[in-house]
C-alpha cells in the first residue's frame, strides 16, 4: 500500500471551472481527487459537475473529495486529532480529511476546554486507547495544548497554529513561537497548514502499519538478510 | 525497550560545577548522562569528575555523555541526518547524538553540496538503502535542502534550521520561514534546535521499530484482540 | 503604613561611586535603600562603603538592600512567587525582593517542573494555603505557565516573561507574546521586569491588607459614613 | 459571593444562531448571560429570542447581556476606568460591562483630554473619592495616560492598549510598547483586550471588597488562628 | 536601438480618463504606451478609446499595450522567463511583456513543477538552447527555484518572489529573504515588482546583444582604437 | 574564457589550518585560491604557510588571494564599483576583489560625496568612459546612492547595501528597503554581500565580452546557422 | 497673532451627524473649523448642514474648512511644499491646507520627477525665491527626495512618508526608515501624517514672522531690555 | 553669520590618526573642528596631538572641539534641552553641543522627574523665559515627555528617543514609535541620534534670530521692495 503524499487541488484562488476540469483529470488518474479550501462558488460548480453522490463535502474543513465509487485505501494507520476551541476545528479537520484520504483511521477529540486541565487527560486517555501513531494537535491564540499533549504521550506530536487572537502575537503568530519554544519534544507546520499537518501525521502513521505488517510477513516467511524492502528499522 | 524522550542536562548558562553534580545524579539513576551546550570549560569539570573513560566528548555536537560503563539501550530504530555546508554540521551532530542516545542507529550523510543537485541524489540513495524511520535535515541561509529531499523520500522529514547567514533574513530567520512555506511535506523544529530535532526524530523511529517486533510477536503468538500495547497502528 | 511603589536604585550603567553615594543619600532619608541590576564591581564598592551587616546581598536577584538597621516594613501582604526553569528565578527573586522590600511577606515555589503537570496542582496547594493576595509567575521559553495557574487560582496573577530560549521567539518574545494572548485573566509585565511585577504585585496586596485592617477598624469603632480613607471597596 | 472571573460568550466568527442557544443554556445555569464583541445580525437573532426586556444592549462595549430577571450580583468591589479620546472608550466599556457582571460597581471618567495636563488632575480626584480597587487605564496612539496615572495614585493601574492610530506604531503597537516600558508600576494586557482588562480588575477588586468583609468578621467573631479561609493577607 | 528603460504607465490608483489621458500622450510620443496593473475598468476605458485593434490586452499580466501601429522595436536581446507554479505566472508575464516592448525576445518555461526536480532539467535545456541573456526566475512561497536555476546556468538570473503563501513568511517574505540568503549567485527585486525584473533583465540582454553587434562592426571596419561607443567591454 | 562563478573560501567561523588546507587543495587544482572574510589570525596562518609572494592581502575588503604564479585570467569584462562614505568602501573592496578574479577589469569611483550631487556626475563620467558591463553601487544608512546612479545611466546597477548606521533602520535595513522600493531598475543583494554583488556583475560584464568576441569571429569566419555556443543573443 | 496649533477634527471613524455637530461649536467659538480625512459621506451631511458657500472642499487633501465668512488669519509665515509623484499630492495637500488655516503662505512644488534630479534644481529655486520658513517633503517608495531637498536648502525640512509601496518596506516604511537614516538635517512625521507635518511646519514659520515682526517692533520703539515678549531670539 | 549645519567627524569607527589628521585640517579650513561619539583611545590621540588648551572635552556627550583659538561663532539663536532620567543626558548633551558649535545660546533642564508632573511646570517656565527658537526632547523607554512638553509650548519641539529600556520596546524602539504616534505636534529624529537634532534645532533658532535682525534692519534702512535676502518671512 502507498504511503507517501496524496496530490490534492488548492482550490483558492482558482477558477471554478479549472477546479472542475482538474478535478476530473485526477480521479480518471488515481480514482479520487481531493480539494481543499473550497469557497461556496466552488462547491457549486463541483456538485453540478460531478452530481451529488461522488461528492464528499465536508463543510468544517471546506474539503471536497470526488471519487469514482472507489473508496479511499485502508492502511491501518492512525492518526489522532486534538484541539481546544472551536475557532481551532477547521484546521484540524483540514488535517483529519487529508490523513483519512492518505488511508489512515482517524480519530478525533475536539471537546478538549482550554480553561481546565481536567478535562484533557480523559480525553486523552480515550485517544490513547485508539493507539495513533502519531497525534496532529491544533491551536490558536496562546498555543499551549501542544506542549501539554506532548509531555503527556510518547508519539510523535505535530502542532498545528491556528490564525486565531487579535492583538500583538494575534493570527497564529503567539501560537506558531510557543510551539517553537515548546519544552517538549515537538514539531511543527506553518499557521494554519492543515494540508501539511495531515500529510505528515498519515505518512509517520503509514510507516508504523507498515512496519507492523513486515514484522509479521518476516516472521511467517522466514526473513533472510537483505531481501526485504521495509522501511526504518534494523531488521536481524 | 524505551521510546519517550531522554532526559538530558542543557549545560548552557550552568555553573561547571553544578552540571557536575547533575550529571553524577542522573548517571545514578539512568545510568548515562547527556550533556549538551558544552563549553571548555564544563567539558574541564566533567573531565576532572569523572575521567576520560566514562565520557564521551563529540567536539563537533559540543556534547558529552557520562556513563557508568552501561552501553546506550539498542532500540532496532535507524535515523537518517543531512547536511549541505559544514555550518550546518554541529546541529546536525547536536540530534545525531541525542537519537544515539535514545537507542537508534544513525546515518549521516554530510557531504550534499548546495551548489549542484548531482551530488544529492547517490547520497540519498546511500541514506535510502539503510531505511531510516525518519530523517533530519539541516539547512542554514536560504534552507532549501529539507524541501528537496522531502520531495524525494517518502520518510518523515524534519527540517532544522541552521543559525547560518548574515543580513536579511540570516541567523537562519530565511531557512525557518522557508522551511513553514515549504511545498513538501515537511515539519520542522525551531533554529539550531537539535536537540528537539533528534529526540522527535528518534521517536518515530522506535515507535517504528516497536511496530515491527510487535508483528513478530504477533504473527508467532497467535494474537488476540485487545491483549497488546502496540502503538500506532490498527491491528485486526 | 505605605502602599505605594519602592524608590530603587537601578544600578546598570551607573558608576559604582555614583550608585554608592545616592546609596548614601537613601539610606540618610528612608533608612533603606534597594539596588538592582547589581554587577561584582558595584557589590565590591558597596562593600567597601557600608560594610557587610548593613547590606544584604541576594545574588540569584542580583540586588542589594542597604540600611541602618531599621528591618523593612510589614504590612499584612502576601504575595506568592512561582517559576518553573532554573533560568526563570533570577527574574522572580527579583521580584520577591522588591515586594519583600515594600513590607509583603514573600512565598516561593520554584520547584514546579515544566515537562508534567503532576508537580505543579500539590505545589500550588501548598501557595494558596498561604493566601496570597497576588501571584508572579515567572516564565520562559514557550511562558505556559502564568496561563495555567491562572486558571486554577481566583487570585491576580502577574506574567513575568523571561528571557530564555533562543532561535525564533526566543529572548522572551514568545513568552510575552503567550501571555498576551492567554485565555486565562492574565495581566503583563515586559520581558525580565522582575522590579515591576514584584511591585505591582505588592501593590495589590498591600491593598488587600489595608481593606482587612479597615474592615476591623471600622466594626471597633461605629465606623461613621464619610470619616475614612479605606480604599477598594464600598463601604455601608 | 463569588471573586472568579465570568463565562462569556465571544460573539465573533460564530453564527447569531449558536450564539442563541449557548445564552439560552449559560442564563439556564447561571441566570445571566454575557455577549461579547456582538454584530448587528447577533444582536437582532438575540432579540428576537429573548426579547427586548430580558436583554441589556452596551452600543459602545458591544455587549449584550441576557437574564431571566435576576440582576447581577453585587461584591461592594469598585473599579475605575479612565480614556483619553472617544476612540478609546469602546475599549474601556467592554471592560467595565465586564467588571459590572463580576459584581462591581464602576466609575467611569472618560473627558480626559489628551492634549492638556489640566483636566486630569480634578478627573483623578473624582475617580479617587470613589475609593476603587483597581483602575483600567484604556490609550491608543501613543499610550501615555496609563503611566501618567498610576504615577498619580497608588491603586493597581491596568494599560489597555487601543487600536487606534495608522502609520508606524499604528494598530495599538506603540500603545502596548509603551505600557511595557512604562517608567509607573504598570501592569498591561494585549490590545482592544477590554474584555481581560474589565476582568483582571474585578478579581483584585472584588478580593479588596472580600478582605475588608473579612476584618469585620473576624472583629466580630474573635476570629481563632488558622480557623479561616481568608485571602490575600496575613492574620494575626 | 535604444537599451534603456521603458517609460510606462502604472494603472494602479488612477483614474480610468487619466489613464486614457497619460497613453494618449505617450502613444503621440512614442509610438507605444506600456500600462500595467490594469484592472477591469481601465481595461473598459483603453477598449473604448482606442478600439480594439491599437490595443494588445494580456490577461495574466494585467497589461495593455497601446500602440500607433508601430511594432515594437527588436534589438536581438533575448531573455528567459521561469516559473514552478501556476500562481507566479501573472509576476513572471508583467516581466515578459516589459522586456518584450523593450525589444527583446522572450522565451517562458512555465511548466516547471515544484515537487520534482526531473521536470527542471530538460525544461532549462530548451530554455539554454535560446541563448537567453539574462533569466527571470519567478518563485513564491519558499522561493527555492531561482537559487537552483542559478546553479544549473551561468547567466545572470533575477529572482523575483511572488506574494503567495500563507502564515509566518506568507505575501512572499519567506521567497526574498531565501532569495537574499541564496548560495547561488542571484540578484534579487521587490516582491511582485515584475516590472523591475523585466526591465533589468532586458538592459542586460540588450546590451549583450549591443556588444555582439559591435564586435561584428568593429571585424568588418577595421575598428580604430577609440573611435566607437560600444558599452561594457574592453576592446582592443 | 570562463564566465562563471568563482569559487571561494569564506573564512569566517572557520579554523586558520582548515582555511590553509582547502586553500591548498583549490591552488592545487585551480591555481588561484580566494578567501573571504580573512581575521588577522587566518592572515598569519596563510602566510605561513604560503609565504608573502604567493599572496595577495587586501586589508579593506579583508580577502587574501593564494597562487602558484598564474595571473589571474582576463576576460574582456569591465565592472565599475562606486561608494559614498568610506564605511562602504570595505563591502564594494569585497565585490571588487571577486570580480577581478573572475577576470574583469575594475574600476572603482570611491569619493562621490553624500552631501552633494555635484561630485556624482563628473565621477559618473568617468566611469562611463571605461565602459561598465554593470556597477555595483555600494551604499549604507538610507541606501540612496543606488537609485540615483541607476537613474544617470543605461547599464544594469547591483545595489550593494551596507550594515552603517544606528537606529531604526539601522545595520543596512533601511539601505535594503530603499533599494527594493527604488524608482530606478536596479536589482539588488544581501546587506554586506559583497561577494555575490562582485560575482553576479563580473557574470554580467563576462557574457558582454564574451558577445563581443563572437560578433567578431562570426563576422570574421561566415559564421553558419547553429554552429556557434555565443550565449545571450539572437544570430541571424 | 496665534501661532500655536489648530485644533481640528478627525472624521475618520466618527458618525457623518457627530462631525456636523462638533464642526457647528467650533465653528461658533473659533469663527473657522477645519475637517480632516473626509469620506463623501460626511462631505455630504457638511453640504446639507451648511451650505456650499461656508464651506471649502478640497479633495485632493480630503479637508473641508466651515466658516462664518471669516477669512483664515495671516500670519506672514510661508510653508513650502515639496512632493515627487502623483500618489504623495494628497499627504502634501492635507499639510498645506494644515499650515494655511494656521495662518501661512504656502508654496507648493508638485511637478518634481523622481526619475531625474534635472527638475528638482530649477523647482527649487522657484521654492528658495518665496522664502519659505519651512519645507514639508512628501516621499513615498524609498523616501529620497526629503534627504535631497534639505541637502540643497539651509531651511528647516520635515520628511513626510507617504504610504505608497508594496512588497518589502512598503507602506511607507522604507520611505520612512530612509528619511530616519538620512546623511542630512531632517526632522520627520509619521507616515502619511499631514496633518502633523504642516501644523508643525507653520509653527516654525509663524515663530519666524514673529520674530522679524519684532525686530521691526523693537528698532521703532527703541526697545528696553526685558520688557518684550519674542521667542526664540536673544536680544540685545 | 552661517545658519546651515556644521560638518562635524563622527570618530566611531574611525582610526585614531586618522580622526586626528581630518580635524587638523578641518581646523586649518573652519577654525573648528568638531567631533562626535570619541572613544578614550581618540581622545587620547587628539590630546596627544593638540594639547589640552586647544581642546574642549565634553565627557557626557562623548564630543571634542579642537580650535585654533577662535570661538564658536553667535548667531542669538537660543536652543533649549530637556530630559527627564540620567540615561538620557548623553544623547541631550550631543546635541547642545552641536547646537552651540552652530553658534545658538543652549538652555539646559535635565532635573525634570519622570514619576510626576510637579518638578516638569516649573522647569519648562523657567525654560520659556529664555525664548528658546527650538526645543530638543530627550526620552527613552516609553518616551512620553515630549508630547507632554510640545502640549505645553507653542515653540518647535524635536524629539529624541534615546536607547534605553530592555524588553519588548527597547533599545529606544517604543519611545521612538510612541513620538511619531504622538497626538501633539512634534517631529522626531532617529534613536540616539543627537548630533541630528541638535543641528535641526540650531537651523531653526538661527532663522529665527535671522529674521529679527532682518526686522530691525528693515525698518533701519527704509526696506525697498526685493532687495533683500531674508528667509522665511513675507515682507511688505
Ligand atoms: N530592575 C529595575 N527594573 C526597572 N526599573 C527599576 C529597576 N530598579 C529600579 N528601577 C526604577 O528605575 C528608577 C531608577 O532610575 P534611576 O534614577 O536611573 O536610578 C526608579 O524609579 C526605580 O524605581
Ligand atoms: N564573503 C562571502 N559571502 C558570501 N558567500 C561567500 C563568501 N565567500 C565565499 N562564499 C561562498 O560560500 C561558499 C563557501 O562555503 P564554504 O564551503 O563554507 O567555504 C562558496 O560557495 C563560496 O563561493
Ligand atoms: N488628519 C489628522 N491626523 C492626525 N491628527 C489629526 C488629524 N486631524 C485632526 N487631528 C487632531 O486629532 C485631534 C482630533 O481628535 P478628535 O477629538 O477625535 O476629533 C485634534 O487634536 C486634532 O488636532
Ligand atoms: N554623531 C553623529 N551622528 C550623525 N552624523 C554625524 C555625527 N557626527 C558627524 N556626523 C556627520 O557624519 C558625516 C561625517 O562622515 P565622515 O565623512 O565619515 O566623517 C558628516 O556629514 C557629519 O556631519
Ligand atoms: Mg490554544
Ligand atoms: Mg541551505
Ligand atoms: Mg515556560
Ligand atoms: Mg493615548
Ligand atoms: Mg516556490
Ligand atoms: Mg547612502
Ligand atoms: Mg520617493
Ligand atoms: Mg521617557
Amino acid at each position: 500500500s502507498r504511503t507517501g503524499v496524496i496530490e490534492a487541488i488548492l482550490a483558492d484562488c482558482k477558477d471554478p471551472d479549472d477546479v472542475v476540469e482538474i478535478a476530473r483529470v485526477m480521479v480518471a488518474e488515481s480514482k479520487r481527487a481531493l480539494i481543499t479550501r473550497v469557497s461556496p462558488g466552488h462547491l457549486e460548480a463541483l456538485k453540478q459537475a460531478f452530481g451529488q453522490d461522488k461528492l464528499e463535502w465536508n463543510s468544517r474543513a471546506r474539503t471536497v473529495v470526488i471519487h469514482d465509487g472507489t473508496p479511499a485505501p485502508r492502511t491501518g494507520g492512525v492518526v489522532g486529532f486534538v484541539s481546544a476551541g472551536t475557532a481551532d476545528i477547521p484546521a484540524a479537520e483540514e488535517a483529519r480529511v487529508v490523513a483519512s484520504e492518505m488511508g489512515c483511521e482517524t480519530v478525533a477529540v475536539y471537546d478538549v476546554g482550554v480553561a481546565g486541565i481536567h478535562r484533557l487527560i480523559p480525553a486523552l486517555d480515550k485517544l490513547k486507547a485508539r493507539m495513533p501513531g502519531a497525534i496532529v494537535v491544533a491551536a490558536g491564540r496562546e498555543g499551549t495544548l501542544p506542549t501539554i499533549v506532548s509531555g503527556l504521550v510518547d508519539v510523535p506530536v505535530i502542532g498545528l497554529p491556528v490564525s486565531t487572537g487579535y492583538g500583538a502575537g494575534g493570527g497564529g503568530k503567539a501560537a506558531l513561537l510557543s510551539m517553537l519554544q515548546s519544552c517538549s519534544t515537538l514539531a511543527v507546520v506553518n499557521i494554519d497548514a492543515g494540508f501539511v499537518a495531515g500529510a505528515y501525521a498519515a505518512r509517520i502513521a503509514n510507516m508504523i502499519a507498515a512496519a507492523y505488517a513486515h514484522g509479521k510477513e518476516d516472521r511467517a516467511g522466514q526473513a533472510k538478510e537483505g531481501n526485504g524492502n521495509k522501511k526504518g528499522i534494523k531488521r536481524e
